[in-house]
């Protein structure tokens, strides 16, 4: 086990999706070699990856081949179960480490570590029963949102509430799993920003973008957005806060809401490469993906500045078959995820359209 | 065989080297599945690559077997045996075609066919024997350079000549080959250009860039070159002249000798991706990989205008152990190749610094 890989080594990336797939290949153009593990045959990232191994993720056997085959792991995707994480830390280092991974797979263990971390959010309460749910609503008032507290994503799990009594239906609705209320964020935009840390501790940020989400997916975002200096200034105190309370290695995101007087309250964050974080891939000579890896290679990071401005466009179900008119456009350029079927809210691809910093 | 390709489907790249494995990922990129057709085991383009089929360029069936298997055929070097690229041909678009490989293959036949259409060069004479270089050097006088006539490569197979008797001797020292004598070109600099043309004819050429090279290698790049309007058109008419003239389909680099008086001499031409077009890689949004994927997919090309300067050098040999050192540089992007072994001479990897456009 070391700290420090060299060029040649082995990155072992937990997951085979496009973020497994753009991890891979920032990892190759840096001369190490990329090992997928994935449950899937013939996901995207198998197919810039030097080696993939197929296995499920509770097959602890195959993880311990896997991480004993790389100097370090790490995953494109929150949910990775804490003993695959396990495994896997028991034999290379896994960066981001395992308390990322505990506070993000939990709404409620998650936003509680937000609040004693001086990084606020909306006001919520923990519903483990329908009765919980009727009883939260009447705390929080609403109109509210109940989640489910753990696999949520791109907006599954959720929904909006009125009443006690819708709280209480929805909470069946949704699975009948432990959930949280949350209030809603009476606010002005979405905005995130992306940042990582190295193993030193040496701190990175992005500009902050702004971000449009429709059905509860990611649309567009605009980088840098345009925002005041203060909340620029807040929105690197609290990723700085929270990637040092979480003794981070890696590239984070924490999605913000700003309010209109300027505040911010942190909607959720995620331990791992963003699609908030695409446009720094034509927009910066090192995207997030290299400052991922760099930063689990335990490297030191790159520069976060950007050399253009970029809007990043997904290309959500069947807008990836715009893919010819993205190619005509001179200043986009196209991502395709490689994924074999289309279905409707898959995200397809995304283009970035570069223009000169203001 | 169909001349358009979908998102989703293989292309084919003979070679596995670091052309081949820049390419590959530039597919990738592209939602296209990039089969490496290499000789080696775990060559630098085979770790990116959805497949790979490990075979001798004249193993004709697996040549078959592995063009049936893709869409379109391209190749990372000039010299694809012409049996292989029939073979090729035979199953699939080969973009470049035939044309392209058997000019580019022979140092007389590439320099005839470009004095045949408008694109000088050094004065030269063929020389098959022994007595057939001294005759040569006699013609032509010296200093002069003898080159075999196939097979060249970074400075390989050549030598410099100063009488008729080291023209004679020299013929035996490169090995006895077919060769070629080249007057010597007193040009005041080296510059190139990178080109493309897409299957409807249509031409988009990069800015022209300045080279250095030593002991035969290319070590520098820096573009946009500063050059007279005059010495850039002449150079797009010269790319375009010849990509036209070789119903070329695909990236052609364009070597060139800049003579005090603004005249150019072509160097040589090489019917692929080429190392004076790395720069493009952080400094365009099209880079020469999605260019030449591009027409080789049957698409139309990208802008070839940059979005900033970048000044390009070459890692070679033990160069590459100051990957640290690029690391840390803000403005530079870091590009190894994954080679196994480090040895004189061998292009390890890259560095593209970037800097505002004038």
């Amino acid at each position: 086990m070391s700290d420090y890989l060299e060029p040649g080594a082995r990155v072992g990336i937990l997951g085979g999706g496009q973020l497994g797939r753009m991890l891979a290949m920032a990892a190759a153009r840096l001369g190490l070699d990329a090992v997928i593990f994935a449950p899937e045959h013939d996901s995207p990232a198998s197919r810039v990856a030097a080696e993939t191994i197929v296995a499920e993720y509770d097959d602890l056997d195959a993880v311990a081949r896997f991480a004993g085959s790389v100097s370090a792991v790490t995953y494109e995707f929150e949910n990775v179960p804490v003993a695959t994480a396990e495994a896997a830390a028991a034999e290379a280092p896994v960066r981001p480490g395992p308390k990322a991974l505990e506070v993000a797979q939990d709404r409620l263990v998650e936003k509680t570590f937000l609040n004693d971390h001086a990084a606020p959010t909306v006001a919520f309460e923990n519903a483990e029963s329908a009765a919980e749910a009727r009883a939260a609503f009447e705390t929080l008032g609403g109109p509210a949102i109940l989640k489910t507290r753990r696999f949520g994503y791109d907006g599954k799990g959720q929904a909006v509430v009125r009443s006690a009594e819708e709280a209480g239906a929805a909470f069946d609705e949704i699975g009948g799993h432990p959930a949280i209320l949350e209030a809603f964020a009476d606010f002005r935009r979405e905005i995130s920003i992306v940042a990582a840390r190295d193993v030193e501790g040496h701190v990175a940020a992005y500009p902050v973008s702004e971000n449009l989400h429709g059905e509860g997916i990611l649309r567009e975002c605009a980088a840098p957005a345009r925002a005041d200096a203060a909340v620029v200034a807040e929105a690197e105190r609290i990723a700085a806060t929270l990637l040092e309370a979480l003794d981070y290695v890696g590239v984070i995101a924490v999605e913000l809401f700003e309010l209109d007087d300027g505040k911010l309250l942190v909607n959720e964050i995620a331990p791992r490469v963003h699609n908030t974080g695409h446009w720094t891939m034509d927009a910066c000579a090192c995207s997030q993906f290299e400052q991922h890896i760099r930063a689990v290679a335990g490297w030191g990071l790159g520069d976060p500045a950007p050399h253009s401005a970029a809007r990043m466009i997904n290309l959500i179900g069947d807008e990836a078959n715009a893919w010819k008119r993205w190619l005509a456009h001179d200043d986009a350029v196209l991502h395709l995820y490689g994924k074999r079927g289309v279905r409707p809210g898959r995200k397809m691809g995304h283009v970035n359209i570069l223009s000169r910093l203001p």
